[in-house]
């Protein structure tokens, strides 16, 4: 398909009417299951426990003797299945299930997936996890084309090239239709007799499969999801993979032999839960190697090192044990977490009023802090935490932050701009450190990073800018981001 | 466009799985606005006043300058428009709005409209009152060549028609598009520049156009929701007509030339507010004329005349001037009607528990009843409401029906049969009269009803079966109806 | 009881910082049944039945063999009992239910009854329906005495009154308080073994006994909710007495012998419900009498006779066949009202956009009519209406009203007032019509009042001044309504 | 007083209809400001730091220049302040607020705090953390008396002996009421010129004063809600005192000179948060210094050291430093915790299905674990727990609990029963351990967890049974539990 998107509106459905945000696709969970009878309640519990991957929507769509079904709302797992008949409504012995991304702004309903098609000859569900590069250009032609999107979501995307393929087998149309699309994805289809499974040909993003006691067969964007229903691994889904799923098991096909596992270095560093083993490398376990690795690299000289609660705890663990330095509770997050809280006015911002996190004065007074984070994005959080500390009477506070400066946007899937600027792209280590307020500023190498991960399977372009796959649409921006790092 | 439905599944988008409900698409109402800085707030104002023509969902979409900009929900008008906030975010200068019929089971937000697309080439809103009798055959089509539905009301496939037309100019689409759909429908198409209004050939719905002391112009299906804002008829959409309002005022055009008024009659029998005018005819009156003439043509020697509130009640009070006879509030309807009521159980509903209507044991203890109702569906409304006067009291109950029987369904856009049989089509007038427990039963003749409407560029179908179009997808139904009523 | 408020804070809990409302316990329905396994739900329809009394909130309190349960909530019976299980966990035999009438402002579900008092020695539930006289003397007296009230509702002082009674017996304490209390009051108690149904010494509140043909008792506001479950009236309960039912049947008591029945005669004018019978007349009869009476009585020279709906379309109808006249639908009032509407700007009111009301321009256009209504209170909703049918096209609008001028208020528990001024109380008559817009206005005279309703056995103070009790806490506003008067 | 509960209904208002728990007023929380502009703001964050204290309701009541106004409901404290009108509506230069502790079971809005009443001579406000033991005594008293009670909180029980008190002077009054009530309290009360902060005469409960930069005077249970408002921690309430805080600052005033600093223990061991300083001591450094110590009198041969989130992580961290062994994130608690989740099947719970807990494979497959807990009150927790573990590899899992056993209840104000049996009551270690299948168990002696907390003036019944107080209506209760403890 060729691409012209001239005499497009600028930033059209990426700035929706009913819908402020961008880069919409970001950030996901994906589960699903075929072969038990309690098919949506597994699901319910495997997304629970996605949850970190996605706060704005959540849905299910089960399969029942081929009727798709489905709920879906805004909110978290828990809310949106309230009560029991949401989930004993969705009976059936299959189900995909999404949990997507919470970003600032009113949501739209729309978005929510999994998506459900009811077409005259059959229905069809469909879930995504990444972001693709050519979704603006293949909307554009497709709507040139006469295609009709209802929401603002990447995904239908996929569904509108499927319908439109003229390879006479539906295998082969989406084959066709996953050979279209380019960028970070992880797909998973319902038709009425399986479940596909698809990860793009770098396999930004984790997805796994397992089995359960039964043999049912799972899958899930991370394996704490197994872990939760009592589910055990089996395979992860390679890149370039679609696997089907139904009631002769698994069976695994390629639609491309053109692969480069290239998993995003983010999920190990602060997007995956720690229980989560990916790539054959468990994450708390490749966060506190990060820890000890940077406390060689890094030798500060201090009293205590403390992380910040929840995702740098494990690093800090293991700079603390790395330093022998005493491994401190210094900050407390409030664990009463909500999404929407009433403000403080900016004078009682001035006071010093904070709602999440607190340090802890009675440990940290006095002393030469160690502060572990995972990374720094902007620099104002940063910035307040260190404040945080010093009000808290901390003799210095230096931070440590258990992975290479940020300074290149990632285009697959993950969020890391906050839809702002990265401060590393900018500004050296040195004005970083001063503009947050603290003594000193170390980070990982990136050799150190590897180290800790354990494999260099990754992608590493958010530090260095070697992107593996072309940018598409991106491309403008990407040449943006290096004009700034080389203004640096 | 050729239309070959076989392999589609049975009844498919017509029994979504979400949504239970056949004929998704019938009686609604239309309001729009051009030229006024408070279009939303009238539009609310307005179909708050044609909320009788729907009351399972409402939504407004507003044009601010070429940005479009929605609100819709499930419910009443004034649940779906709950906060001032609601209205006041939908700023700008013209609006379209409606109102959704209410059928029982659930429902789906998604087929409330206007619906509001999102092209890369520019906004469009779309609403729609009517039924299509080729829709089941130009969805099939149109997916068939790759469309994706996200409704599963008949609404969407125009806009796919558009988007699909090869004509150079918009306008040309919209044409092109209203000429390929058939059956009875009143759209109102919100453009980033205009209000197109468009009925069609045959005019089965009403739609008026009216002017408010400010210039502005707004259309409406009922002249009741003129009154409501202050605006003052000016004229009606005629049947074929596609309408342009914009700054430069009303465009009157054709989108076909072959057209035949054939408003449906029911409209004037019961749908419509008694405050509208329909083609010159105001509704009351045409009612109350039914009444009188159905005094002429029954004789009946009875003490009272009462009416079913409150569709009956102008058809009552024209039986009982003509007839000489007190008109009496024999029966009263609780006015906090709500959509849902908790049910009494099957021993309470034999021990006479009922939400509704109450027959007033004072007024017609003892006395010979003549109960005028506007018609009879399925004839289990009147076996109710006949043994409520009888407990209440009542010697005799004279069931008198201000138009003729109704033996036929309606494919154009009004759901008479209340989805099940229409006891007329089987049975005759005797059988009917035992079976709902009257004393005697007598109908309003044809020409009866036409001489109380005062025209005949009716269609009068639903009473012997002469539909004024071809039906498509509905003749094997209409094949159906008619060997009812031939076995009878 | 020795009341002496001083150095009580004006207006105290009549202006509850929660909640502006004055006058709280004015104008509510009660209900209750004894002996049916389905107790809370017959409850249910009864309330629905009585919705028209009040529609802030409402509640059930059932007795499940001697333990009471409670559920209470803001808005329609229907609002508060939403779910199936809201009803179905109210398990129990016998039950007491209220709807309490609505006001403008913020409510609390504090005062919304029944009362459920849950002490040491036993649970009690109590619900009230009027107005008491001494109400602020008896709570400042009780206060001082150290009792601490719950809710700012008068109904509450009961319970302080038998609590603190040192009769030995529970029913003497009870008689004790009942005559301690003075104004209108109709009582329910709910012990764990009885009904207790109570009413003021001169009968200003309805209350009535009814049976179910399985030999449960009912009692309730008015005989409408009879029907609705199916009862038959048996007596009404009677000024003074205090009627205990349980499972021995009905016990009839006096708690005083010194009675007057003067039953409020806006309960036949406006406020009960046309198919309720009061005292042996029913009242729709009663207000169709009126306006024959009024039509005798004013003799007015028009085209049409129409009624403001919906308490008005009764003595309308009388009107028109005293008269001769054609009784038409003049004005439509939309059936889909709620309690909350987003209200036109001040611009869009000027341009005539209404709400609730309706003129049928083709019904009044070029008419002379007569407008009947059941009272003017401030002479702003006659103004709008006079307003509504003359934009409409009317020739001459004559405004008849079928009750007397209202010139003084109501202490015993209706808000004829509407908080504000009766215009007849410093107008005359020439000066409303003239205020209002109208051709003419004419009132029934206190005679014909008296012939429609057909007994005299009323409080007309309303009309004429003389109150039938001294007014004790009031007596200083009755003062002033005096001094208005004679002013005039 | 004399207490005679002879002829008290069983378990009278602890089990009452509409709320089915026992002991409803253990655990909450306090927070009070004084002279800020922003108070009722304030309150919110320092309550929303309070939230661990309370999660069943929350409410703050405003006094803005002598007029008293409140919100409350049921949730957490960003559920029931959701919007910025429901802070902005409370205005006013003064607040108190109360966390209400979450039970299982229906919640009843009459019981969440601040209560306010409304007299005829002014407003009062009050909030209430402890347990009284003297109040089913009291209530009944009181209610023999005539007092009606509106919760079934024993809060209520002090305004009502304020009320009932012959003192000529208020404050006479609330003293005189201090004195009689019995067991565990923090007190305050809002009155329309100051807000009054009381503590029972052993102090069970912590109350600090602390004091903003413009001067603000603030009042909380635990100073983590001092640091998240910007507040500064200057004095504590000792036991015995009355603190009267108003324009002229804090008077500290005593309402008995018998006094005897006891506080509870378990707020150091699990239930104030480790940011918090109680009496000088801050909590995590209590419970890291428990965890040291029982590493030394432990000495378990292991391989790494857990603890459960997220009470427990101080002291593991404690125990793995002392050890030399690693501390690992062998558990991982989902911290999308809500109040209500759906719940999976019994067939899915034997498969392993699980909500909050998950163990880590990757870090104790192989493994010798220690995990450290705060403490076992039924053991079936940690039952759960250790299969968890011993699911995913734990080759051992050695059980060290930073608490000595709990062996009898709290009677002021902690709910460490779970309502149900303690198992320490009735079995010993060795049985526990092999109940939970531990590998080994160990608890903390008494003496290490003094030397912990590093002061004595503790209560440490729950382990030895010496109670520092008589136990009044719990006399019974604990005479049982004795008898539980000799049959071990």
């Amino acid at each position: 398909m060729k691409t012209n998107p001239t005499h497009v509106r600028k930033n059209w459905w990426q700035t929706h009417p009913d819908d402020e945000r961008s880069h919409l696709n970001e950030e996901c969970g994906l589960f699903g299951v075929w072969g038990h009878p309690d098919a949506a309640r597994l699901t319910y519990f495997g997304l629970h426990a996605l949850q970190h991957r996605g706060q704005e929507g959540a849905g299910i769509l089960v399969n029942d003797n081929g009727k798709l079904n489905r709920h879906r709302g805004l909110g978290l797992v828990t809310e949106v299945f309230k009560d029991e008949k949401d989930l004993s409504a969705l009976t059936g012995s299959s189900a995909i299930g999404h949990v997507r991304y919470a970003t600032a702004g009113s949501a739209d309903i729309n978005n929510i997936q999994p998506f459900h098609f009811d077409f005259h000859d059959g229905g069809l569900g469909l879930a995504h996890n990444g972001n693709l590069t050519n979704a603006q250009s293949l909307r554009c032609e497709l709507e040139r084309d006469g295609a009709i999107f209802s929401s603002n979501s990447d995904t239908e995307i996929l569904m509108h090239l499927i319908r439109r393929s003229h390879h006479p087998e539906f295998m082969g149309k989406v084959k066709e239709a996953l050979n279209t699309v380019h960028g970070g994805f992880a797909y998973l289809i319902m038709t009425e007799h399986s479940i596909l499974a698809a990860l793009d040909p770098n396999g930004f993003r984790p997805l796994s499969i397992g089995k359960m006691s039964n043999g049912a067969i799972v899958v899930a964007s991370e394996t704490c999801a197994f872990d939760v229903v009592g589910a055990t691994w089996i395979q992860d889904v390679e890149p370039g993979e679609i696997i089907e799923i139904d009631d002769n098991g698994i069976h695994v096909d390629q639609f491309t032999d053109s692969t480069n596992l290239t998993i995003c270095s983010m999920e190990y560093i602060y997007f995956a839960r720690p229980d989560s083993t990916i790539h054959g490398v468990n994450v708390h376990t490749a966060r506190k190697r990060s820890g000890r690795i940077l406390a060689r690299e890094a030798h500060i000289d201090a009293d205590i090192v403390i992380g910040v609660p929840n995702s740098s705890l494990s690093a800090a663990s293991g700079y603390a044990e790395e330093s022998g330095l005493p491994y401190e509770m210094g900050l407390i997050k409030n664990q009463y977490v909500a999404r929407t809280f009433i403000q403080p006015t900016q004078e009682l911002r001035e006071q010093g009023v904070r709602m999440k996190l607190s340090a802890v004065r009675g440990v940290v007074e006095g002393k030469r802090v160690i502060m572990v984070d995972d990374s720094i994005v902007r620099g104002t959080t940063s910035k307040r935490i260190v404040r945080l500390l010093k009000d808290a009477g901390a003799a210095e506070v230096h931070v440590a932050i258990a992975s290479p400066a940020l300074k290149y946007p990632c285009f697959y899937g993950i969020d890391i701009q906050d839809r702002d600027e990265l401060i590393a792209a900018t500004h050296t280590t040195d004005e970083i450190r001063d503009l947050i307020g603290a003594d000193s500023l170390t980070y990982l190498s990136q050799d150190g990073l590897v180290e800790a991960i354990g494999h260099d399977k990754l992608t590493l372009a958010y530090f260095d800018g070697k992107y593996p796959t072309p940018l598409y649409d991106y491309e403008e921006e990407y040449l943006e981001s290096l004009a700034k790092n080389e203004a640096r």
